[in-house]
């Protein structure tokens, strides 16, 4: 049953794990956010691609989410005796894969081409979509300027008030080939527990893809990022008050209301249920956290579940 | 005393190592071969350059003399597993110095550029020119076709027989500026116990560097890379064989013919000193093997005394 995902980093990465145990992976299609794209060194590195990567090959560093488990750091420390800012930890097998992406952009192969490749190689079955193969900066508005996403999300640790959110290039950018013919072929379109303003919002913010989820057949589910008023990672929360918006998964549903069919929320947000319900989206509550392969596989299941 | 050296990589390092200890380091213009450099992995490395850079910052490989000391190899085994070929062995530490330079080059910076930067950085008080800032790559022609000269050097470990040497890109290339400069200007230019062919012979046919080394006022020593009829290192002694010249100084002596002074060959090939006499030229020998850093020292003190 063809299903596509809309996916940022660490949060769609856990649930993708649980996703490709429950059903054939060859139906998935995973959309990724590449606003948070960066160059660092003159290499390519495309942070939420990597982390879904990683974690499905089962390389990701288990306590971080990101980088590779038990991954060194040799290059870094000379790129810093070189005068270079290192605040984004590249690890020294992490490299290989910027290298290796940054060479097969400079050849004339497009995002879609190297992802599709690397996937593969890293032994994955499913099917991973930049959101566009043309380059999309998320830059946010803070109260010290304008920050690259990479610089407010790491250098800055997100402690900053974020006042308003573009996302450069995104007027010219098309959805990568494959993106929209996958939304419309889908039965199920499970949009991940990511941020839904960085992560989520960067990919509805390309040209034809909110459009796509609007007039798609197959229904479309979230997982809210928000559980008990706090994002499980990341600065959700914070942009969610920094907008005024409720720090719920109200917040969140608000958000994809045009497109959404269906939000699952915690259990320890049960009794926002009604009030979802109240925007005309059905809503269900279960165990989101996925502090585990078995937590990961349960969640994957009972969406599979609640969609039907 | 303005002392100019032509350079390939290991020997031309060793000598400089001790040359460095017995005269002021402001004084010494190195001119590097650039024809081995080569891209790997879409990341430009100056295998010679940085040999003598890593080498004078006491950070190069004992062992091999190239490659950086206690250096991984993580990244390596990566780009392997992503597909490709890992037959030059570029370190971690040493990653970083091509990402560095391959990220100043695409910012539009030369190689002479780059190379003073890098020299500078690690804290080098010599100068480093690349012998051009165009690119010329070494190609020989063997008994199983044309190979760029890392695979013949370490891919086939130059176990090859080899018919021609060409140095594509030669006639577009333009001395590096200061070379011609720094040739003209120095009262010593001594030729490092490099490969004559590959190393100073590459230095050699980029237009204008034979001949202001033929005009030069400045007094030009050679110290033989060929001892007791073998190169220390390196394809030099099959080269010389290959092309039908003498596997001792004397073939080294004949190709430098048109600008040398002063031959300096090591004790086991004294009783070349007079044929090389009768080509004209001046011939010393002494113990050339720099096995330790005090033998360096002391023929870089006697070559010194030998140009008085």
């Amino acid at each position: 049953m063809k299903t596509v995902v809309l996916s940022g980093g660490v949060g769609a990465a856990r649930f993708l794990t649980g996703l490709v145990q429950v059903m054939d992976p060859r139906d998935i299609t995973v959309i990724s956010n590449t606003g948070d794209d960066c160059e660092f060194y003159g290499l390519r590195v495309c942070p939420d691609i990597d982390t879904v990567i990683y974690s499905l090959a089962g390389m990701a560093n288990p306590q971080t989410g990101w980088g590779l488990m038990g991954d060194s750091f040799q290059a870094l420390k000379e790129l810093k005796a070189l005068g270079c800012e290192t605040w984004f930890q590249l690890g020294d097998r992490d490299l290989a894969t910027h290298i290796w992406r940054t060479m097969m952009l400079r050849q004339g192969q497009s995002l879609s081409q190297v992802t599709r490749t690397l996937a593969r190689l890293r032994g994955l079955e499913l099917t991973i979509l930049p959101m566009s193969d043309q380059p999309v900066h998320t830059v946010l508005e803070t109260e010290i300027g304008r920050l690259p996403f990479q610089e407010y999300m790491v250098k800055h640790r997100f402690q900053l008030a974020v006042k308003h959110i573009c996302f450069e290039g995104c007027d010219q950018a098309l959805p990568a080939p494959g993106v929209l013919e996958a939304i419309a072929d889908a039965k199920r379109i499970i949009i991940a527990p990511s941020n839904p303003y960085v992560s989520i919002g960067t990919i509805l913010a390309v040209p034809g893809i909110r459009q796509a989820l609007e007039q798609a057949t197959g229904k479309v589910a979230a997982i809210s990022p928000i559980v008990g008023g706090n994002a499980v990672k990341g600065p959700a929360a914070r942009m969610l008050s920094d907008f005024g918006q409720p720090v719920s998964p109200l917040g969140v549903a608000q958000i994809y209301q045009s497109f959404l069919d269906l939000m699952i929320v915690d259990e320890k947000d049960q009794a926002l249920l009604p009030e979802i319900r109240a925007m005309g989206i059905e809503a269900v509550s279960t165990q989101t956290m996925m502090t585990s392969l078995q937590a990961k596989i349960t969640l994957a299941k009972q969406v599979l579940e609640f969609m039907q």
